[in-house]
């Protein structure tokens, strides 16, 4: 008997199909459901997947492609779906690479291209200053940053592009977790970001799938 | 002597004018700033304007446009201006209006047309159901829900679209404020949702301008 | 000498036994008070009992029942106690699998038949509303969620049973440890749902034994 | 035009009809639903109704019956429709009515007979032992507090009912609010209370409804 | 040279000496601190002292007494200093047992009589009543309770004596860290009662010594 | 018919009568208290009675003593009643003496002296220690303190007596609220303060008179 | 007799006099405070004081100098003390006016320059770059802004003075209150910053003339 | 290829270099910009490094200066640096060492001179008056205090000097994670203390390096 109920129908529905979150679901439980998914013959992406848990995976499915910063498994053939459009990763500090990563990764699973702009932190404005060209290439710009969350603000008064704010859980004292950040992009003096959950790379990646499909028309699956 | 160093280059930078946020300004302020932008032939849009700092300029300016739910202000002439894109307003009820009505009034101002499908709260869900084809005939969708901020989760399992989720400060108890749905929003199973600030329509209809710039390509003002 | 006084009297004041709450108590403890009931000729259930725990208590009880995923243990012949009714374990994904399994378990121990609708996450609705008739045949429904916890307002907006709704702890960033579902709960806009605490499956499952008490008017043991 | 989607269908679909939430409607708005209302024969219920627009609606219907300290509207005639069943109010205090005549009233407007048991504070607990007889004839228990909401837990630890408690948000420094309340009737440790929104008299009631409707199987209308 | 400067006035101003906050020392911190207590001949009291650090201390103190529940750690010879008066440690059940047995060791260090009264939770309230004899015959009485800390409203309102007010740290979800019956507490409706921090069974005990000595003049040292 | 339940049992249990909480009470039912404890004989007192109330109440017993600062009211004969002991109210500054005065209120109706000790915030820690000598003859010590509430700890180091400390309300921007001077009074180094919430100073009164009450044994009324 | 235990001895000991904080404080207590300052020839500096208040303060001293936006009150010859040092006041927007003029009077009323600088919101960073010769020319900046509070970030990492950053209670949704804006800055990556309670204009000016007085060591008065 | 784009410019711009942020930062990483530190020559100074970390850095560098307490790694030759200048690092006990060490470390790094004072908790106040001398012959305070937090008010009220107040996460129940000291600080009475994140050892010697570059006027490297 299959005790799982997995929603096949979101990529005609919606473009892109059902991401498995990796946390809570036993090693067993992922198992089935990529195998499910490969009798499907669909690609499987697996989010949040904890280093011991992938190392059971990957012994069972060793052409996989497990990246430990971003947490995610990767299994199929990628080259056959190449989409439209380009999406620019910008962040303060290395720190943010796990979220950074994370929402790489999903682009990749996608098909959509993304480049990585870092180490662009307020604190050296200047640094923002001389990477404004990479970002002006870019349909949407995902920006991430833990402490204060302030890069967002900056970046959002001097781009046209749609931007997804990341709030990302590193600092210490109030920065602890990632709530002063997640307040302070929503608070913005910019006009015109919007703002996803502390360390959703995956979320604010499918967001700028939906603007991109938007865009480009991606032909349904 | 002026006070106010007004960020006149925001429309050459971003597509959109810097707009003027009521709250906290005085009356001299506003009719100062007022002053400035028509002297350079711009229009003025002031959000957060409450009725009695209003009814003091509406008596300056007796040909400007008031409208008290949104409590916004817009002055000029908006036929010069009118922009490609359709951008759905989706909301639970009646009581989540003032920030509906604040989102459609900053895209009146941007010159771009939308649409209100309300009532769709989700414990009807067949109300929502009803209304699908409408939404799907949108570039962008706004969200809007007090309480506990369900509806963008369920609309945002069944809309393609780009969709930014506005939280509401509707409700009573541990819905006061709207907190809850913020939070519910961010944490949405629905993949890709983006989310503003509590209230703030003006914000999600920003945001839908950045989409809508990128898809249609806006000439530079 | 006897540190422990426990309340022998509950269960003729309310038809269900006193439950040992595991948690915090050391393993010669929970031994002494085994004991004491089943000199009584009590059934014993212990929740939230961690499993190193469990293995020094199954090592001297061999003949219990330890459950991982539940973290519960019982102990007795349970085949004696069969009561009328049947409750419906509602939940959105396989995450939410340790609260539906306490509920589960919890109401095994007091005699009550309870089957599990699993996987009805509110972002792929069309899965909840194929299940539609499996809720219809129950008496009470227990619907627990994580994340944004909006799975029991899509329920209650459809169904006319007694809605015991039970966030569940799982999620990340402002999702963690489970507020955020619990006060999407409390302020659902589908009228009548009644809520228990965080990953409180034992709780709900007893809210459904005084109402199917009420119901069936079960005989005072 | 009609910018209200009403529910009409939720009567049949759960046996209450839907009931009006009147906090952020206009007079407009209510008088426009209540007219809708009434062309269709039903019963007009409105919570939440502060005083002001009462008087305009009383204006408009001066047979309806606006009560002040529940702050609800009841139009129509209710003598039709009685229902059986029984539900004890209990309150710690004068200072909580308000809560409990809102579920007093929302159990009239739907047919249900229910009775106040006052004053019965966990400070002088004698009273509430004085008191147990009245609980024991009833079907159901709403059980209200405010400062630190510790009555449900007394009363759940001796009645062997359905128990929905209900925190009120009386009370000054750490208990304003009412979240103390809640957070004290959430983790009480008497098994199987179940919570609703704080001063939700009329959640509270609707639960009682569904468990009413769940043992005496009221006909559909 | 020595970097602690340690309050030896303390005594003879309030009675009582320093007591050393185990927490956060090192252990060559804390033998040097008992090393000057002891050549000043007096008694040393380490509070909060884990497990592992006090392996250390004792293997160089081996006539000292550690405490593992209260973890707790006494050297001297503790007969030498009786005092009068009694105070009773009432609590809900067997998780509050290392508050309630930090105050005791705190207690039996300032040479005061405790004694402990258990199993006392609201949901049982009958097993309450049968130790308020009990209760009658203490000059002070400590009352510690984790969940919704119910239990100090109860024996406020049936006790006369001075009531120190424990919240313990035992619980989940929203009773997760103490919280919530620290809340309960502060707000309670008996009236007279006064709260300590969460867990904090020494102030607690440091408390009822300061009324002890109001009462019986304990001689200066 | 009588709709109040009042605990008159309360002096001879414990030594002070019940007290009446004038917030959320209606004039009518706060005259209908007055009137039945008058008829028993007894002396009435009602805190947190707002002036506009007070007036109505005043109107009916003109000879009744209302204190605004306090916003209490005192009916009776207090001269019958004297008590041994002595407290001493210490105060930051003027802003908390709407508490201090409560304190006062409450021990002038149980009978008890109390002396005011003004103006010792620890920004000119010189004039607390001038005032040393009038707190050490005092038994109790409520020390009320708003901002961040450090009194209570240094005081809590230079006297032996018992010490309720009291958050209140008073401070803007984190001080808001006095939940700031609440916790640092909970977290105080110094040994044995015990808290009231905040601005309770009626309950701070209560617990001082539960210690007098054990120092000189009042008779029993 | 008098209430008042003011500390006159501060401006000995600290440099600055002690100021009168109005919030909470009778008009009797002010005009009492204003007159015993005034029979030692001291100048008397009020703040926090409301509108109401201040006119009846201003009807007594009618040569006082009453401010609304700053709601301060200053009485006395400022002439005779210029002290050195310069600080600027560098701001996000009009919105934080009333913070900004509580620095620029305090600091007026201890003798010493200020001027401000606004408009320098990082959603416009230009203009922020266009004001940096003004920043230089001063030896303490203090940085005010509400919303997100990225002001102090970015000026944080530009000068080389010290900086005393002041969250501004501007904003709506979750910058309501000044808690995030105080949050950003307590966590901003610009090393150095240092920071002052929401809305405190005073304190920021007394931090900044703490400074100065160490740079220019201010003869004592 | 490199992939981090390091503020080289900080020391001209503002008198300090980068330091580096060791939390969240691979060996990798960290190794990779101590080398292109050093191939420019400058001193390399480590944050938040963990053991683990430290010992693989360590053996690379085996010159290089790591500390435990202060968790931080010092690479380069610090004799060529002095500067003007004295801090008094102030705390309530040895549980603060870590933090006051970090501030002892930074400042070291910078060139700069700093004392301790130990012990000087406000529950003990004649100790810190035994200190003053100490506290007059320095330039900049950091008064670090865990718990209550109280050090800095009192310390406020007693010295002329600019004084930076690090909240400790020293404590537990309310205290722990130091929010509580935090708060306290910011709500001080003491006029001009300002405040740093918990923790933030470093923020607050930076913070004093700005003061302290203010009066001396460090040459610009």
């Amino acid at each position: 008997m299959n005790d799982v109920d997995f929603d096949f129908q979101r990529e005609s529905r919606q473009g892109f199909p059902e991401i498995v979150f990796g946390e809570g679901k036993s090693v067993d439980q992922l198992l089935r459901i990529a195998e499910e998914l490969l009798e499907k013959q669909q690609n499987v992406f697996v989010t949040r997947l904890d280093p011991d848990k992938a190392a059971k995976i990957v012994s069972t499915y060793p052409d996989g492609d497990y990246d430990e910063v971003s947490r995610s498994w990767i299994y199929g053939d990628l080259s056959k779906r190449k989409r439209e459009g380009r999406v620019a990763l910008v962040s303060a500090g290395s720190s943010d690479r796990f979220v950074i990563d994370e929402a790489a990764r999903t682009l990749k699973f996608l098909g959509i291209d993304s480049h990585s702009v870092q180490d662009c932190g307020v604190a050296g404005i200047h640094r923002l200053m001389n990477r404004l060209p990479e970002l002006d290439s870019s349909d949407v710009l995902i920006v991430a940053a833990g402490f204060e969350g302030a890069l967002p603000s900056v970046v959002g008064g001097l781009a046209r592009q749609p931007i997804i704010a990341v709030p990302v859980s590193v600092g210490y004292g109030v920065a602890a977790g990632g709530e002063t950040a997640l307040r302070a992009m929503l608070t913005s003096c910019a006009a015109g970001l919007t703002v996803v959950n502390i360390d959703n790379g995956f979320g604010a990646a499918l967001g700028a799938f939906r603007i991109l499909n938007l865009k480009y028309g991606y032909p349904k699956s």
